[in-house]
Parts: C-alpha cells; structure tokens; sequence
C-alpha cells in the first residue's frame, strides 16, 4: 500500500486506529479452545469485530511463534483472511526482525513474499545493511524501532553522544538516508507524549506507529497534539492491542472488542486535523 | 546445559566450533528439492556429517520462516533430531529477538518450552525489561548481540557517550547487571579481531559467539589471541555456516560439510589453550 492509500483510507474512515493482534492461548475466551486453531478463530472473529473502525493490523508474530506450526497456519490465514475481506487493511507484521544482509533478506521474503504483509518491524541495532534488503520492494514498508514505549527504552535509546545527540534521533536520522517517508514508518511509544516534539524535529513527514495507548498508559491528546501531520496527511498509526482484543474473556469478546475500537475511533475521529 | 558442561564438551572433543544452519532453498543441492521436506533434510544430512567435530548448532530461524508453515515443521524437527541423536550439542536459535515484556515472553516460550532449544540471540535495543523474560530458565541461555560482525555495525554499535564508553561496551556491562555468565553470552563479530581485547575488558568470563569467521573474512588465530580464557574455559564459540553447509551443492554436500568442518576443528584444536 502506498503512502497516499493509506492518507486516503485515514481520511475516509476518520480513523487512525491498528488494531494489535496479540493472540495469547492462555488469555482467548476459553469456548474457542475446541476449534481446530484457536488462535486463528480468535483473530478472525476479532478482525471481523473491529474493521469498520481502524485502518491497519499488527499481528505480533511472537504470540503466534509460541504455539510452533498450529501458530504459523494461524498467521498465515490470519493475514490472507483480512486481506480477501478487508483489502483498504493495512497489515503490518510486528517482528522486530534484524540480522546481516543475506538473513535479513530472507525475513524480508518470508515477510513480504510468504506472508504477504504490507509492512514488518525491524530493530536497528546491527546498522544499515541489517534493514535495507527489507527496502525496495514496492508498496512495502519498514518499521523501524526508534523510541519504545517499555521502561528499558531508557537503558540506550538515550544514550547521548559527545554532540548531545540520543541514540534514538541518531537512528532516525541515519536512516533517513537508506529510505524515504514513502516506505519507512518508525515505532514512537506514547508513554511519552511531549517526545513526539523532538520526534518531529528529526522525521517531520514520517509516518509514526505508536504503540502504548491504553494498556501502556499513553494520552491520545497528546501523541495528536505533538505528533500529528497537518493537512489531512495524519501521519500516525495509533495501536492498541490488549485494551481491544481482551475487552471480554467470555463468549461477547468480539462485540466488546468491537466496542472498544469504536470508542477509540470516535476519540480519533475528534482529533484528526 | 550448564557453562561447565558446554565446557567439558569443548575439551573433550577439543574443538569450540558451532555450525550454522542456514538452510536457503536456493541454494541447497538440487536432488533434495524431491523431498518432503528439503530443508529438513537438507539438516540432518548436515548434522550427521558435522556432529563430531562441532559443539554446537545455531540454526537460523530466518532461513526457515522464509518457507512458511514447511520452514517451521523443517526447524521443529532439525532441533528434535540433533537433541536425540546428538544430546551433547548445544543448540542455539539464532533468532535476534526482543520487545517489550510480554512478548519477549511468548518468545522465550518458543525458543525453550516449544522448540526445546538451549539459547536465543537476542537483540538489545529495546533494553533490560525486554531481556529479562528469556532468563531464568534452568539451564537456557541468551545470546545478546553486541557487536556484530556486518558493515552496519558502524552506524550505531560505536556511538559514543561523554564518556568515550561506546554503545557495544555499554550492551555488555549494563546486560551484565541483568545475569551472570552462567546465562549470557554475547554475539562478537571475528571480523575485528583486535576488538577482542575492548571486549574482554567488559566481559572478562562471558562466553562469545563468534561469527564472521570464513565467508565473512574474520581470522580464528586472532579470535583466539584476544578472545580465549585460560585454563580450558575456552569462552568461546566459533560459527561458520556457509564455508560448511555449503562446501559442496553436489550430491557430496554432506561429505564436503563434515570434510570443511574436521579441517576448522583440527585448527582449533592447535589453538585450545
């Protein structure tokens, strides 16, 4: 999906909502524990819940790793169900992935030519020739970790350098130089809201995935407020995992996480500018 | 498995080497694309071949994600057969991982209640509460990238603080606050031999990861020089994968692997001290 799709469907929906997939087998309404993939009826049925009110998919790999081979034919059907039914849905698989050319090459191909997402995090730890095989190809995106919404991001994301630079600007300014706002995002926690002032210096026209709200504790107000792009381009992807997708462990789970993403669409739709 | 017993395995077959499993269907010998499961033979052709004159096996999750629901049944059986044909190897998923707690979590899950490996590369960027879920567990190990082997280790791997102290130096001693040697390794690329030195100032008794040696240019005498603890510790674990596994792509590849393999364990065996 390219930049001015996603800007559209934004517009269109008046909603910047991404909806996290976090499966987690010990957490899933128990009734689904029958089916044949429980993980897998546990997303659809969410997915079908709340596509009217957000405009992109994380699925996070790790929940669906846990479960061995039953969890990668989850994510694959997962992935293909929301792209048959939902194609304006952009799906972005949440994997951290990283590593030198030639395996960072094969993530790429088993993100982008086997699952089929539009997009893949990526961990900038090992450099440029760890993200750029995940570059180039058309209509897909990088996500690059930059500054996370968890309490170790303190232990080096602000590692500050002789010229007072913190890690976390420094990657996203260098990475600027391998990819352009067309086809790299960057991952900004909004537990920390008035961060996004100092974010913007560095990447003014990027797209932003922001996790942290709800769960984490982040203010909506406020990532808007520092965070969002004028003129209608929004430049945020706001997700929010646990406080939709766990809104009920019993057999209403998909109407309430229906609800809570509607309730979040509508407090987005108020802030869109 | 406990440091002491990794290394009494080293002194006793008096070789350090781990072989990497870097199976890429693509360049796998042609004649195994019949099979079921080519990747998976592919493996235990490479293992049987390898097995004496190796410790360890870090296989590649990479290589075998890029094949989808085959590549995770490939990698599920590659660890069960090592672990029951061979149960004094060491198995390392070379994974690169790391996110916030809960799913670091479901992560450390995979690796060691799923798969059943002995350590995970993890990936430190994200910090300590991304870290500590995939420690604690009775005999397991994390393998934490510090400075890798690749170009784009220079991008962010040698910033530097007021303090002179660079980002790889702080990785280790700040990680070394999270667990003892008796749980963390490090990942240290062989392809700046004389780093070895920095290293061991910071991380006196920790085993390291070693790739970069063969395909990527790094020197196993200058490994050792710098890197080696005394008194039969050894401390270190030498990758090679593609100089191994693929030695050969004829219907000899297996032969050709245990050849290349007996010829990099007899160099180390010259250099044990």
């Amino acid at each position: 999906m390219k930049r001015e799709e996603l800007i559209a469907n934004i517009a269109r929906k008046g909603s910047f909502l991404c909806v996290g997939l976090d499966p987690d087998i010990k957490k899933i309404p128990p009734h689904l524990l029958d089916k044949e993939n429980p993980l897998l009826e546990f997303c659809k049925a969410i997915v079908d819940a709340t596509a009217p009110y957000c405009v992109a998919y994380k699925p996070n790999l790790a929940f669906f790793e846990s479960q061995g081979v039953q969890g990668w034919i989850a994510i694959e059907e997962t992935v293909k169900y929301i792209r048959e039914k939902y194609p304006d849905q952009f799906i972005i698989a949440d994997a951290k992935r990283g590593d030198i050319g030639n395996t960072s090459t094969m993530y790429a191909r088993a993100a982008f030519d086997h699952l089929g997402v539009d997009a893949i995090t990526v961990a900038p730890y090992m450099g440029s020739d760890s993200v750029k095989p995940f570059l180039g190809y058309e209509g897909k995106w990088v996500v690059l970790l930059a500054l996370t919404s968890n309490p170790g991001s303190k232990d080096f994301q602000f590692s500050t350098d002789a010229s007072g630079e913190r890690l976390f600007e420094k990657v996203i300014k260098t990475s600027q130089e391998w990819a352009s706002e067309e086809e790299m995002m960057y991952v900004v926690g909004a537990t920390q809201g008035s961060m996004f002032q100092d974010i913007r210096r560095v990447a003014p026209k990027s797209f932003l995935l922001v996790p942290g709200v709800g769960a984490q504790g982040g203010s909506l107000e406020e990532v808007c407020r520092y965070g969002m792009l004028p003129n209608g381009e929004c430049g945020l992807l706001v997700n929010s995992s646990r406080a939709i997708i766990y809104a009920s462990s019993g057999t209403d789970f998909a109407d309430a996480a229906g609800a809570a993403a509607a309730q979040l669409a509508s407090e987005m739709k108020a802030l869109i500018c």
